[in-house]
């Protein structure tokens, strides 16, 4: 075989990844960039530790090697869940020179590692599909999109609002709840953020914006911008605003500007946002 | 009437209370404390928006209302659900004189009002039973407690580690995670922190306890205890670890003392826990 033009490694710092998941996902790689990709999937990602991929000491070290592996341009996530505010702290410590030069793609539970390394300034974290996203409906789109964006930086798998000469972050909300006041909590002064969440019932979705638009960091956004929230569940009783009002009242209440909607979302759809390469921290 | 001795307000920041716990709770003040005791149900309480208790307006009007009125000694919160960070925040800045000399007992959503009240120096925050607990198993038990220590500060009425000399805190762990980098986020140097938390599966535990031990300011709390964890629904796939093996991981990676278990939970034993009566607030 020749040798390859790019190298990703993948890694689940969340929830396990199905091996048929990774079969799928390699047999596209395979028929979209033959021998220019090697696409290696971490044997961690198969291991199973009850919730996790792993203990956390697996999960940590699969991801440390990875990033310190100057033979990947890459760290592809595989899954989210939950899991990565267990990876040792000292991991971020250890990041050396062949970690700063990569990209980070995944979304969902990742974005505390995402988070994180854009706050500490190491690679390009990027939001956007990951492995796992196979076994969604039509998901083999999402995965040549993520692939389209880590192999040739394609265009056209980025969210279309996003500008290069613009700080842009995105996150799952309620993942970016449990950020706030702590190590992965990015700088976002003069940013745009986009949000969007699954799974969770209207109280739980205003209340996460309440807290959001409480932090005076968050306040100093540029504006916000609205992915899809699905799958949500009814509330009891009923929520007298929808998702789109809930958004336009906390930014209102914020003075944060609502700039309209965002095309991602736990969904087939989702696309590719990358963060500032290098967030500066104000104290 | 004669006059009564302790006039005590209640108010529904978050969910509506039925008007049938109001007669039981009012019942219950009768037999115990005949006319030294004016319960008052303000009507808000009973008021409905959609999910609240009235609109935010209305809500945040009732507040301000029976915090401000001299006649009353005590606001009680009538229930929780969610609600209470939508208080208009312009509610904070019109507290008069008879509202910084006020205990303010409530629990759960109302964690965002007992936490501001109490970093701002307003009145005593104050983490107990509410009317609506009538309807718990053994619900009589908790409202004669709530009442006990609001008309008489009956010592037996106090969860049992609880000290005066001694900074401590009680919130539900959802809640208290939407506060942090918020007005609503108390200074815990040096204070023990009681936490308790109900209808959260395991992975939501860890993650919330995650992102508390991550703010630098929970790390320099003395403590935490454990109060209960209930209807815990089952996590998918089974999580490894129980409640106490989580705090006890997360107080530990944090570096603050684990200190065992805390009277306090969503049911009929809820003790009640004084916050302390001026929390200066570090920069």
């Amino acid at each position: 075989m020749a040798k390859a033009e790019i190298s990703i490694a993948v890694v689940a710092p969340a929830n396990r990844l199905a091996e048929e998941a990774a079969a799928k996902v390699t047999a596209i790689a395979r028929s979209c960039y033959g021998d220019r990709l090697n696409l290696y999937f971490h044997p961690q990602c198969f291991l199973s530790s009850g919730h996790f991929a792993g203990t956390d000491a697996q999960r940590s070290a699969a991801f440390l090697e990875a990033a310190n592996d100057p033979a990947f341009s890459a760290v592809w996530f595989a899954r989210g869940g939950y899991g990565s505010p267990r990876l040792e702290d000292a991991v971020f410590g250890k990041l050396n020179r062949a970690a700063h030069t990569k990209d980070y793609l995944g979304y969902s539970d990742l974005g505390a590692i995402l988070g994180r390394l854009s706050r500490e300034g190491v690679g390009r974290s990027v939001h956007g599909p990951m492995p796992t996203d196979i076994d969604r409906e039509g998901g083999e789109a999402a995965v040549r999109r993520a692939l389209a964006w880590l192999v040739d930086k394609d265009a056209d798998a980025v969210e279309p609002s996003w500008r290069v000469n613009q700080r842009v972050f995105a996150f799952n909300l309620t993942v970016l709840s449990h950020l706030l006041a702590g190590p992965a909590e990015p700088d976002f002064t003069d940013a745009i953020l986009m949000i969007e969440d699954i799974d969770e019932p209207h109280y739980r979705i205003d209340r996460a914006f309440a807290h959001l638009m409480s932090s005076q960091n968050v306040r100093r956004l540029r504006g916000v911008r609205l992915g899809r929230f699905s799958r949500i569940p009814p509330n009891d009783p009923p929520f007298e605003f929808n998702v789109r009002e809930i958004a336009e009242y906390w930014c209102a209440r914020a003075r944060v500007a609502f700039l309209g909607e965002a095309d991602i979302g736990h969904d087939a759809a989702n696309k590719v946002v990358p963060f500032p390469k290098l967030s500066l921290v104000t104290a």
